[in-house]
């Protein structure tokens, strides 16, 4: 199908979804989620042909097992779905509703965002996904997947399409966009008459690319340099358990620790303990000359390494000598995602808290919890490290915008 | 001075606003206010000269008129910056606090955006106003004006910075882009390191622009294509006196009326009066040719019409047959701005308040309420008809963002 229908359908989508109460929300969902598991035959023999046609082209083993579907993992996808449908529905929500001294009274009442464009890499479970925030907050969805996903998400939208319309509802609400070139993507970029948002999940090269090339407004979901900072006041024991559980809980993910900061006061304490806790672990320090003093087996940091988001068993180590310090180098070289600072101090807590630049700054606890269900959010879309609209783990309230609504009898501008 | 120069000292002053509290911003927009009334005679003489050029170069008298400034023009400036002052400070709010199970306290903190991009036309009096506002909110400003008002514009920068430095205070807080050339406007647009978000402030082409090539996240400040609806059940005499204050209070300004939708059923009793009140003002009625059945003396619609905004003393009209296609009609012509229904039917009221896609939906009244101030905020940057981040007249909170901040003491993720 061209592009441009894809849109017109999802508008027409967006207006039929805008008038769905939660019961058919909630329909909706039940139906697509049964008909995954309905599915399941179809959905894993085209996954194999993905998984074969990706392991014949070389792709890595590790996301091969990203690609890969089995039986639980679809009946998870369905799960998935279940679990937003019990979460409750943000839409129509008035937030705030005053009169004015004319007699106007003006509410704000929480609307769908209306046509919500996914641009994704070869997760297939991210198509379930998506398809059950969107269409829990009344939002019409086209997905554009990475073509190594593109025999699965067309099974998975197909089976999901085929829910809503066994369920009388308009299938429309989820489109899928099965030309993977980039000028179809690019285009999708540029269709900001039909599209109200843009949300890139992927690398860092795709949201670049997608920020770059949007006229559609874009919510980044960004990659994350994340910091430790140990204070002098840190309590040390309290320090390596969460820099230990930041850092090797899981290397993969935006919320790992990426860069350690050190107060020199503790360094000559701390940072032997640090190596052995490393070492346990399998991870390299990458750190500064002067920790290098203290621990001189630390491998050696380039200014490279300030920047850097490994995703895996490296950290780099950089000491300091003042709290300033350390929030002026997390200020210039952090991807504003998640920073933490250990410390028994009140003031430096405080200072911290008010002058890192990050969606999310904790006192005395790992930046892994980053994460919409850790925020009890339920559910998540992605983490926003921009700060238009939405900034941190996105939930539900993420994909809604306002409007206002005024009831009047008759009022005039003087 | 260079661009990426001006970029990196509005980074560094957004850091220093953000440590200002509520009585050091106050004092630095007291200071502001004070310097353009002590600047009085160099801003006029530079206005002075910004008119003759535009003048020499065969501006309308219009846009003129929007350039010039007198006396009353720079206290009204200083007097806007005064009342921004006594404004609400939104910064430092904690919106929501809460423990999670596992003892970690969230909360969802106001926070400044950081650096304000505003791209603007010839208005000097939006570089004060854009200062105020930014400045309030603890966001570091650069101001690009249009070349027109250019001298003024550098008189006026002078002053506020000269306020600030004599107050003690960082003058990079607000900055003047001074290269008016396109090349420079581009860059700026690309600057996203820096800038955190552009706001265009002009006409639609300025905005188009911005929109098309920024890589910066944009908040479009909108075109209104705003409709009036009457409803069969119409109070007409209310009818009237909305439209002619929707369409004649101001012609000029977005939320204007430039479209009439009617009732078939109420055409013939109505369209008569209208035709009368729309004669007394001097507005013409572009109908479509069921209306100019009954009163043939409108004037002809063509399609383009219904997606005109005229910004003049001109109106399109159409006749519906329902409630769904006058609904039909709005949200295919509109531009998302501000849309009302004249009715006493329940049922239409709320339908047509959920049912139209725009940032505000009014029953019963004029579309010109859709403004800052009308609608109690106290100041106004622009207003939004965008969905992300702010959507109708865009206040104080407008020009913030939240972080969240995380109290723990040494939870780890499992």
């Amino acid at each position: 199908m061209e592009l441009t229908d894809i849109g017109k359908r999802a508008r027409a989508a967006a207006r039929y979804l805008n008038g769905l109460d939660q019961t058919g929300k909630n329909r909706g969902l039940g139906a697509g989620a049964a008909a995954l598991e309905e599915g399941m035959e179809e959905i894993l023999a085209a996954n194999r042909q993905d998984v074969e046609q990706a392991k014949a082209g070389g792709m890595s083993p590790s996301l091969v097992d990203r690609l890969a579907l089995d039986e639980s993992r679809v009946l998870a996808m369905a799960g998935g779905i279940r679990e937003i449908m019990a979460l409750e529905d943000p839409v129509g929500e008035v937030l705030s509703m005053k009169p004015r001294p004319n007699g106007l009274i003006i509410g704000k009442k929480r609307v769908p965002l209306g046509v919500i464009g996914i641009i994704y890499e070869a997760r297939p479970n991210v198509t379930a996904d998506a398809f059950g925030l969107c269409f829990k907050t009344g939002n019409a969805v086209i997905l554009k997947g990475g073509s190594d996903a593109i025999k699965s998400n067309q099974a998975i939208v197909k089976w999901l399409r085929k829910g809503l319309g066994d369920a009388g509802l308009l299938e429309d609400a989820v489109q899928l966009v099965t030309d993977t070139d980039r000028e179809t993507t690019r285009a999708l970029m540029r269709m900001h008459e039909y599209v109200d948002v843009l949300i890139p999940r992927g690398g860092a090269g795709l949201i670049r690319t997608v920020v770059e090339n949007s006229t559609v407004p874009v919510i980044e979901t960004g990659t994350g340099n994340c910091h430790i900072y140990v204070d002098q006041s840190a309590d040390l024991d309290m320090a390596l358990s969460v820099i230990v559980n930041a850092k090797t809980q899981r290397t993969g993910v935006c919320n790992a620790c990426e860069s350690l900061v050190v107060h020199r006061n503790t360094a000559q304490a701390f940072l032997p303990k640090l190596k052995k806790a490393m070492d346990a672990y399998g991870v390299e320090v990458r750190a500064d000359e002067d920790s290098r003093k203290i621990v001189p087996d630390f491998a050696e940091a380039a200014e490279a390494d300030w920047g850097t988001e490994y995703l895996d068993y490296i950290v780099s180590m950089k000491l300091v000598d003042s709290l300033e310090e350390a929030i002026a180098h997390i200020n210039r070289y952090n991807t504003g995602h998640s920073e933490a600072i250990i410390t028994r101090d009140y003031d430096s807590a405080q200072r911290f808290l008010n002058q890192v630049d990050a969606a999310a700054v904790y006192v005395n606890a790992s930046t892994r919890f980053t994460d919409g269900n850790e925020f009890g959010f339920g559910a998540e879309i992605g983490i926003s490290t921009q700060k238009l609209h939405a900034r941190g783990p996105m939930g539900l309230e993420a994909l809604t915008t306002t409007k206002y609504i005024v009831y009047g009898n008759g009022q005039v501008r003087k």
